[in-house]
């Protein structure tokens, strides 16, 4: 169970309401009225927990789970313990994380300013949202509805923030129009200057950053993790997209819708991505490059030209992965043979 | 045109100003009266806009711009439209940024001490000097004149911090000296402890980090940066230098004028960069290291050993360009050769 | 000298209290109520400072030195200058660890709750803790004693911090539970969500992270380093662990006591490192992986695999270290006869 000091489950509800709530059904002999009390994984799961098989390497852990209900597809079905209630899914995973939100919803603003906060008078703060003690709106700013504005986090003069988004602790938020629905985490520094001069050994001469970050509606944004504004166009985060911790995104970067970008990733000015690309951890992109919808950049990977759609790449400078890692097998065969 | 609710143009200025303000001269038949009320990008800019022709990628819009007047190299004055206003340049990114700058300079900070900042008595504020709501300075710390001490930052005791600098939202100053004229943006970590410890099994012994943070004049440390103070000598960074987001400074590091560190770069304790070495993103260098004048560090590259001045390394472990891109070749022929 | 502006030595201490303190023993000549009054390198100390040789390469600085006193290995008695007194110890940097620690010892917290901070009436602060200005604690969470919450921190409902323990100006720690005597360095951000979702084009779907972040005693935590809680599982940082700055740990990783992880790496959800291990700069590990007792993984490198204990590895993606040097020697052969 999580721990109360922080968790507070939801609920209990029956099986039948986890079944509507998801994209399962329930397998034969299971009572849909049957009450389920929490989520739980799968080795410690008791009889009034809903648990979830999805990775292979758990199969061992599910044949002799104790939870009361499971998720789990349909192949796995004849492997269940005796008694365990399934809800057959496709999609295992995104099911459990349905009836997870079920038990563990968004935590709902508390509402008010809080004593301490630092709101301008112009600024236009929706109802039922939140303002932490030591956070500062500036002037002009519009937060939206149910948002929640951590403690000491900090939104800047004319920022837009839309209806059900967190703003983390801690956080900054600049010269920015933020959508509905995100998560930014804290720490994340959004709308600060990109990086840009032009270089002369006399006195680098600073460009004035004049674009903004436009984040659209159910991102999520790390903690930590910097997005500058742009020079003059704007930095765009598209909808849906998850941005993992301490990563870079540079000024005039454009994402599209899905995209998925992994702890300390980095992304140089002006680059594209479109839509359902991956950055695997530690990945960086050069500047002034477009990567093709549902590309995949492994971890670590340099890269240094276009990808095109739906390809995936690896290494530094990345290669398509077959080509990458036959040019490795090659290179321990060579130096086996010259040693031998 | 830039986001009103972000940026207001200052203006207009005359031909002659702004040619008078670059090292810009104006080509035959721009009349020097003409006034421009803005910057623009080529493709958006309108009659009353000036822009700048710099990267070879932007010729074709620059043919079909409808700026008014542009700032460009001679070399490109047969291709101008008819009817735009040239300044032509040597440098013309160089002098477009001054330009921007005109319409564009950096915002004067309103002075005074917000309701809800936190200013020790012994602390000494300068004439025309912001300190933002939230923000708190230490016991004997010296702020100069026209500073903005942004929401929330936290300058420690008996930091001096010079005139006309820029400390961002949440960032955080200690045991530190700073120039004039810098900019410290959101979140950056100037003066911690730096990663010093007599290793252990028993338990890891902590040493004492005695030094401190110099950065000289005009320099910019970008957002969520973290530069740690010296274990006994200190930690300088050179006058100029531009580091940009997240990047990770050891103790001792020294780096001299005028260098650009790029994100998510690392450099490890008591290496000295001379002046104007270029390190790219994600370049990471091991300690105890001299990178001669004007070396240029690739991105992702790995730095194991001193670089001699002026030359350009690639690759992990890194070696001269050349050298680096030459073995990638051959490697690629012995993998393919071996699959046919 | 440290600068009084930051520093100030305790003492002096005779040279019976520093070998007393130490393991080190007294050369003989050397007078045991002969008083030191600070500490200081080979290069600039004085007859009243203590000093050290450590590394090889300051053996020519330890023959010109001016110290009063030094800390050194047997082996180096032979060539001390005249008059220096030697303390002789197995492990000098060590022993001058201790050392530098008589002189600047941890600034005992000033106590009090600064006017200012944001402290929740249901929080309990321990004896002599010091809470900074602006800095939040949240509901029902337990401080212990003799701690220092650095000023615009923010700590969450419900955390427990043990005694002893700084937590650094802007930092953030929330569902946590943090040991005795650590260090959390300033902006480190402790406890955010996992980055945990069901992948899905038609919407990512967040998966509640339902875990803790447990760190155990004496761990060292850098600044604006990201530590997420668990998913389900807890997120733990063993016993005497040191994390360097803007390092990135993934949800449910487990480390072991006395880790090192340097500037920059990355550790991926549900990776465990087992006791000792060294993760240098901007290594990467992917997750899932078993690290094995004291294996140490080089700068750069990208770890794809289980290690054993007691392993090197270099490279990415990483190989032992022999293994991967004699590639990169096979590859240069090869480029340099294909030129010829």
């Amino acid at each position: 169970m999580p721990d109360p000091r922080f968790f507070k489950a939801q609920g209990p509800f029956s099986l039948a309401e986890l079944a509507a709530r998801t994209d399962a059904r329930l397998h034969e002999g299971a009572d849909p009225t049957r009450m389920l009390h929490d989520v739980a994984p799968l080795e410690s799961a008791g009889p009034r927990d809903v648990s979830f098989l999805d990775n292979k390497l758990y199969v061992d852990a599910f044949r002799e789970s104790g939870a009361g209900a499971c998720v789990v597809h349909q192949s796995r079905v004849a492997i269940a313990p005796a008694g365990m209630a399934l809800l057959i899914s496709d999609q295992p995973y995104r099911a459990y994380a349905l009836i997870a939100q079920m038990f563990y919803p968004r935590t709902p603003p508390s509402g008010g300013i809080a004593a301490g906060a630092h709101v301008h008078p112009t600024a236009k703060i929706g109802a039922e949202t939140s303002v932490g003690p030591g956070a500062m709106v500036g002037a002009g700013a519009e937060i939206g509805a149910r948002c929640a504005i951590g403690a000491n986090a900090v939104i800047g003069e004319g920022v837009v923030v839309g209806d059900d988004t967190d703003i983390g602790v801690c956080a900054s938020v600049r010269y920015a129009m933020i959508g509905r629905r995100c998560i930014i985490f804290a720490g994340a520094r959004i709308g600060e200057d990109g990086f840009g001069f032009a270089p002369d050994q006399a006195g680098h001469v600073k460009v004035p950053q004049l674009g903004r970050v436009i984040v659209e509606d159910d991102v999520e944004i790390g903690a930590n993790t910097t997005i500058d504004r742009g020079a003059g166009p704007d930095t765009i985060i598209g909808a849906g997209t998850r941005i993992d911790n301490l990563v870079q995104i540079g000024h005039n970067v454009r994402i599209g819708r899905g995209c998925i970008i992994i702890a300390q990733a980095g992304i140089s000015g002006s680059t594209r991505l479109e839509d359902y690309v991956v950055v695997a951890a530690q990945g960086g992109l050069i500047g002034h490059l477009t990567i093709g919808k549902g590309a995949r950049i492994g971890a670590q990977s340099g890269i240094m030209r276009d990808v095109p759609a739906g390809v995936s790449v690896f290494g530094s400078p990345a290669l398509p992965v077959k080509q990458y890692f036959r040019q490795l097998v090659t290179l321990a065969r060579l130096a086996k043979k010259e040693r031998e």
